[in-house]
Formats: C-alpha cells, structure tokens, sequence
C-alpha cells in the first residue's frame, strides 16, 4: 500500500475552543499551516524566529475579522489575511530549502480591510468567558491554558492566525529581508510611518542564531529584538502546542505495521503485540484524503494535559528534554546524528539536492542490499536473543563487501537504509531516556520528520519495540516551529497594552 | 604529539601464573598476539572458529616444548612453533581482510622437532601446583580460574601457544583452506595418516556463520564441527582473557585529553575533571616503545575479577551484554550503527580500500571542516547546557550547506567525522546500559577497535563524559577473538583424553 497520507494544507483556522480543523489547503507546504485564534487579543506586536543550525523558523500573526466558520468556509479565499509573498530565493516551493509560505492565498498579496482597523501585527488573547461554537473542548477551560496564555485586555478583535515561514540558515538576510517586508507591508496597509510601525514590532529571536545573529537583525531591522532561552522556548511551544485539538498524531499499530511491512498482509509480525496505552485519544480511524489509505493517522482530537513527557527535537542534531509535571524541564540528552547528519550523508550519496527529495527516495528504496540483517548473518533468526532475520544487525553493513563501488547501490536503497539508521538510533536513545526517567509520552518534534510516514513508522517502533509496548511516540503538526512559537508565547506576558 | 603506540607483537608469550609478557615481535599483526600457556595440558584437540558478519576470527594451540624464558629469549626464532602460512589470499599483510598470521617467524613453515612427541594439536591444561617463576599473580590462584580450565591430566606438556588468524567472512573457502592445511600439516609433521589425524580433531565453531557454513566446514574438513552459541562464547572468552596480565588496558584520563586535544597543552579543558575509579591498576605509565609517547597506555597487570561487568561487542553490528557476578549474562541491547556502518560509509566517501586505511585517513582528519559543532550553531558555548563551543551538535552537519559536493570534503576530514560519530554513539548506549544495569566497567570487544588511538579516546571519552567520571571504558588486546576463544575454551570440559 502507499504510504497514508497526512492532511498538508497550507493553512489551518484552528479554533482552540472548538476542536476542529477548519481548512485545509494544498499539500505543498505541511509544515507551515497557520493556526486561527479568534479569541486571542493582544496590543503588542511581535513576530518570533528560531534560528537553528540549518534553519531559520519564523512565526508571525496576522489577524482576520472574520469569524471561524467564514473562514473556515473560503479557506484560502480569505480577503483578511495577509498574503505573504513567495519564496524570496529563487526556489520551487518543493525546494526544502526555501521559504514555506505559511498563508499565501491567491498568490498575491492583498490588502486587507481588517488591517485598516489597527496598525498591528496584533496577536489576540484568549477570552475565557467566550463560548464559541464547537466541539467544546474541556481541556481549554482548564486552569493550565489559562495560566499560560490568558490576559484581560481591553482591546477584542474577532482574531487572526499564527503564520509560519522557513528559511535556510545560510541564507538568513532571506529571512531578515522577509522580516523587514512584513514590517514594511503592515505599515503601508495600515498608513502609519514606518518608524511608528518598528516603535511597536519586537523580534523575539531563539535558537543557536539569536546570538549569531542578533546584530544583523537588530541593525537591518531597527525594531527591539529580544533573545530567549531555545529550551525554554522550545518547551513553551510544546506545552501550548499540545493542547490545540488535532495537532498531536501518532500511528497506531496497525499502521506501523503496514507502512513497516508493505509486503504482507499478516498479521503475526515481528513486531511484539503491544497492549495499546490510556493515551490513545479515541477509536476511530482518520481517512484524510479522497483516496484513503488502510489505516489513517490517529489525532488526539480532545487534548488532555500532556505532562510530565520527554521532547526529543530533531533539528541538524538532537536534543532530548524531560518535562515535568509542573512545566519545568532539563535537557537530559541528546545526540550529533541528527538531520543534519542524514541530510549531509545523502547529500554527498545520493544526487538527491534536497531533503524532501532524499525523502522521496527513500520511499522507493530496499534497504536490505545495503544493510546486514541478522538472517545475513545466521542464515535464520537468532532466536535465543529474540532477534528475527529481517531486523537490521550493521546499517550499511553490506557495503563494503561489493568493493565499495558506489554504482552498486542504488540511491533508493542507501537513502532508505540511512533514514532508519539515523531513525531507528534517535528512537532508541529517546526511549532510554523516557525509561530513565520513566515517562510513557514521547514527543518528536524538529524539522527532521516533515510528516513523513516511513520515518514517523521507523520512531513509532522503535519505541513500541523497546519499550514493549508501554509507551508512545507522539507526533507535531508543528513540530519544527515549536521554538519559536515558545518565543512567541513567552511574551506575551511582557508585552504592553498600545 | 602523535597517537600513542600500543605494543602490537606478533606472538606474545603470557605466563598466565606470572605476569610477563615475554616477548614482543613486530608491529603488523596487533591483534594476532599469542598467548603462552607453560602447563596447559589436555589431551584433545580442537580449533575454534568465530564466524561474525565480516571477519572469520580463528583461534588454534599450538605445542612449544621450551620453557618460557627460553621462549622469551627466542622470540620469533623458536622452533617449536608450528609456522603458520602467509596469508592463503593475495593480499599484503596490511590488508585488513587478509589472515593476519598469528605466529608466522621466519616466513617459512618448519617442521617442529616438538610436534613428533605427539601427534596432537594440543592444547595444555594449567596445573595450578605448578609454580612459575613469574610475577606471582595471586588471582590466578583464585578459584575463579580454576574453575573455568583446570583439568588434571595425565600427560603433560611443557607449554603451547593459542594463535590466532583473521579471514574474510565472505571469502570463508580461505579460512576453510587454512584450517584444512593446519590439520594437514600436522598429520604430516606428526606422521600420521590424515584420517587419524581427523578423528582427533574438532572445529568448535560459534557466530553466526557456524550455522551458515556448518555444512562446509564439515563435509570440506571431514572433522567433527560443534556448534556453540556466540554470546556464551563471548563471555567465557572475556572471562578468561581478562585473566591474563597485560590483555586488558585503558586510556588514563591525560592519555584521553592529549590524544583529544592534540594542539593544546593546557589541562584546563572540555572534558570534565573526573574523580578515577578504584579499579585502576597501578599508578604507572607504561612507556611500552623506544619513543615513549608522552603518556602511555595503562595495562592491568595484576588482573583483578572482573565481574561484574558490561561487555560491548563491536563487531560489523553492536552486542551489549551485562555480565552478572556470578558469570550469569544477558544481552541486553545492541544497535546496528556498528563496525559494519563505519566500513560501508568510508568505502563509498573515501578512496580507501580497507578498514586500516581508513582509520589511518581519519588520523589526519579534522572533523571541524564536515562537523556542525555547538560554536557553529551558537557562535560560542551554550553554557546554560554545559554544551561547549567545540562539541559536535551534528555529525556530517555542514556537509549539506556546501552544496553537496564531494570534492569540498577531504576523505580525512569525512573519515574522522564518521569515526567520532559512529564511536561517540556506541559510547554513548554503552553507558547508557552500564548506568541502567549500574555497572562500572565496560569491555569493548571486537574488531572494530584494532587499538585504533581515536577510536580508543573516543569511546573512553563518551564513557568518561556521560558517567562523570565514575565508568571507565576497558579494553582489550585480543578484543577480536573472544568468540573463539570462548569456543576454545568451552570445551575443555568436554574434550576426552586420548
């Protein structure tokens, strides 16, 4: 079976308090969906970027008048939100490198009416007392969304949406310049000096480049730019992410089995039958797409608080974070064979140019001509020790044996065998660290995983394997923008009312 | 400076009842060191074979009539020993696939005026009343050791050698050829007819490859082939060659910081400052070559028990086993990033050829060029992590940005990265089960190490790293041969007298 597919669109209009995705775009930019907030008001404007090794995540606000189920309605045909313009490198929109654009409608930017009514980039609190229609997600009443993200304000505008943006780190003037024309578009919109526009406009910058970078933004930019903690930010993001309905996924066994074993339809596998955890949020399979896929991805639609957990991001290396039931966190690990360890490998293995590409080929690859498998090396299982003959015993273990002739291997079979290394390795040091600490819930977030199956399948069972079952790789729609959404959230509480 | 030297003889002669290595040939073959046992007496002859995913490791006795110290002198010039064959493949002795010759002297095979006393291929029971002028080793009258190999016998032979030969797995009619012709040498020397001479001999045969080529072996040599299980093969080798004063050794932590840090000489630096365990042998440094690097290896030369123990097997993939007190073992984890991973890599980014060469191009290296360290990404320490400037944040993490091509990248840059990273990550699970099963020392075994000095480092390092200090890394000089010599020594118990 191909692999399921995940919804991808461009934009998402995600009411916090009803639990519903309420659009859904093109497939082109999975990462970048926007998230609607139509409670949130806020007078201070801020966009957050979280410049990492490779890359340079940016999150912005854009508010829309409109209410949900309008916008819901016209998707990408919505007049109020600001149309960012595309990719500023020259650059497919496939291009792993270059921008995503987070709300880009009709392909050009519109003025929006709404943007008339005030000169901020304004990102709206969440009023507790407003009942919107939806599917009433208890979850949001509780006094831990509240304690992180709720301020009384007397400003209320219907609200607007989260925007996310992509850049390579090695290009960030692209990013400063995207910046800069964001600020330049929200003054002319709204006919306000462009010196009064940066008085308002504070960069809240994370990740390694806040500091690399904190001169040329602060310089090229002339706004405020404040620097934050990345693990902070990192678990900000988490802890706010996780409770918007829909956003956390996982695959359920059968999934992980059938992406696993495309070949068969059996059921006595290899993998051990484990007993399913009390997280799972409900029975029901999701069918996304016109075209369902045997088993869908499985959302947890009612969000219930997700503490205490273990992040493990995967940026160009890994990071492993364990999160405590009251929100405080410790880096506890991590490991340099990371994204940026892959990207490099197939970069230089395969004529693949981008990380999506590599991603692509690695869908089509037999890892099994370029990997030792226990039957390799005892011509059966290893039963004793519970190893089967199809489980990989030395990644890349049959390579030297063919002379190292790289025309031997196909880019298909080296790109597949390099991402369930690199996988099989961050999943397995992540579950140590969850039974070290003994949490059941493991969060993957980072750019690595782009909501690609055979990798989401690779660290979804590498945990169920270690760990018998007992606990749950958990997965972000988000999750390469959790950093500098914590950037964003972080300050709100510092913020001043205009 | 330039990497210590480890002494790599090409026969070593151990009093297991003293504590003297007695002699030291030349440096090619450093895994292929025999071990001289004065009283080791048993009837029975067997040769065992380890047959693992790449290399074919062959442990075999033979005979010597003089004393040790006749033997010391002598060294490689004895003529007892039975000279074994220059590798049967065309290949130099540097080639990392070749047979090392465990005890090849002159060059030349030459009938041993010992070997006419008896017909066998013997190898010698120790007699624990035998007292030899030695170093008094108190452990080795521990019951420990009595209980693995004493067999009282009737006969007695002065003394023998265990030799040891190394053999493609995948050109496995070599190691055939070889045993064959070492079974028919001996008939020969010993005037036997070859049929007698089979019926007393038996290939105790353990890996993977025992039940791959059982066929084989047993209908190519016409002997009796006994199958044994690797991971107790493992550990009775490692219990028995931890015995002998002098096989086990370790990096001190100066030894690590200089091999590290090769441009500084300041000893304020990123490694923390460990507190040294209990376990260490003595205080000496030993100079073991006429150019004493600046800080030699550590041997222990008064082997204490070593159990319990964790035990990390590196072969083409990794084995981990934890030993308990009482010798009772598990394997308890493993991964596939393993020896195997290292050698196909290289062989497609490098234009080296074997697994030496490799390791050689990775003494040249500077990783800084294809690594993403912490410096790059923060552009300075992260301190609040306790991450340093100059650690890796992801291995192979620069190598994208530059476009991906290959000829940016020296292969000794990409072979240092590759060996950092596949050794830093099997440091890192090694101690991660130590800490898990509360374990202080951890064996490395296998061929992957060959007393490699980065390697070495690396892996004491991560140990040193991740413990604080409290773990110590130990390693072995017939690390590769502890399957077989497992294998060899299991069946002591079993063989009959003739």
């Amino acid at each position: 079976m191909s692999p399921p597919s995940l919804p991808s669109p461009k934009v998402i209009h995600v009411d916090t308090r009803g639990a519903v995705i309420l659009s859904e775009e093109s497939p082109e930019t999975r990462d970048s969906r926007g998230i609607y907030f139509p409670n949130h008001i806020e007078p201070v404007s801020h966009i957050a970027v979280d410049v990492g090794g490779s890359l340079a995540k940016v999150v912005y606000f854009t508010r829309s008048p409109e209410s949900p189920s309008i916008a819901a309605t016209h998707g990408s045909s919505s007049p109020s939100d600001i149309s960012t313009p595309r990719s500023l490198s020259p650059s497919n929109s496939q291009h792993n490198g270059s921008q995503h654009n987070g709300s880009q409608h009709n392909g050009s930017p519109t003025p929006s009416s709404s943007m008339k009514r005030s000169g901020a980039l304004t990102p709206l609190v969440l009023e507790p007392h407003h009942s919107h229609a939806g599917n009433g997600i208890s979850a949001l009443d509780d006094g831990f969304l509240r304690d992180s993200l709720i301020r009384r304000s007397i400003q209320h505008f219907p609200g607007g949406s989260l925007n996310f943006e992509r850049f390579e780190t090695d290009n960030i003037q692209d990013c400063v310049d995207f910046i800069q024309s964001l600020i330049q578009r929200s003054a002319e919109v709204n006919n306000v000096p462009i010196a009064e526009m940066r008085r308002g406009v504070k960069i809240m910058a994370t990740g390694g480049g806040a500091h690399r970078f904190y001169e040329l933004f602060k310089d090229t930019l002339q706004v405020e730019v404040q620097r934050e903690d990345e693990m902070e930010c990192l678990i900000e993001g988490l802890k706010f992410i996780t409770l918007i309905p829909d956003e956390v996924y996982y695959f359920s066994d059968e999934l992980i089995h059938s992406v696993s074993n495309p070949n068969t339809s059996c059921h006595t596998c290899a993998s051990p039958k484990p007993t399913l955890p009390s997280i799972s949020a409900d029975g029901a399979l999701e069918r996304p797409s016109p075209d369902p896929p045997k088993f869908g991805v499985t959302f947890e639609s009612n969000p219930t608080p997700q503490l205490p957990c273990l992040l493990v991001n995967i940026g160009s290396g890994v990071s492993i974070i364990k999160v405590d039931e009251d929100g405080t966190f410790e880096r506890v690990s991590g490991t340099s064979l990371g994204g940026g360890t892959l990207w490099g490998l197939l970069s230089l293995l395969t004529p693949a140019t981008s990380f999506d590409e590599m991603l692509a080929f690695s869908d089509k690859g037999d890892n099994a001509t370029v990997d030792m498998l226990v039957g390799d090396i005892y011509g059966q299982d290893y039963s004793r020790l519970g190893l089967k003959s199809t489980m990989i015993a030395s990644s890349f273990g049959k390579v030297f044996r063919k002379g190292g002739n790289k025309k031997s291997f196909s880019p298909e079979d080296i790109s597949r065998s390099l991402l369930y290394a690199v996988s099989n390795n961050i999943g397995q040091i992540a579950y140590m660290n969850a039974e070290k600490y003994n949490l059941d819930r493991i969060y993957f977030g980072g750019c690595f995983i782009r909501g690609h199956a055979a990798t989401i399948t690779t660290l979804s069972y590498a945990i169920r394997f270690w760990s018998k079952g007992t606990k749950r790789a958990l997965f972000l729609r988000h999750e390469g923008f959790l950093g500098a959404i914590g950037a964003w959230i972080r300050n709100i509480d510092a913020t001043e009312e205009h």
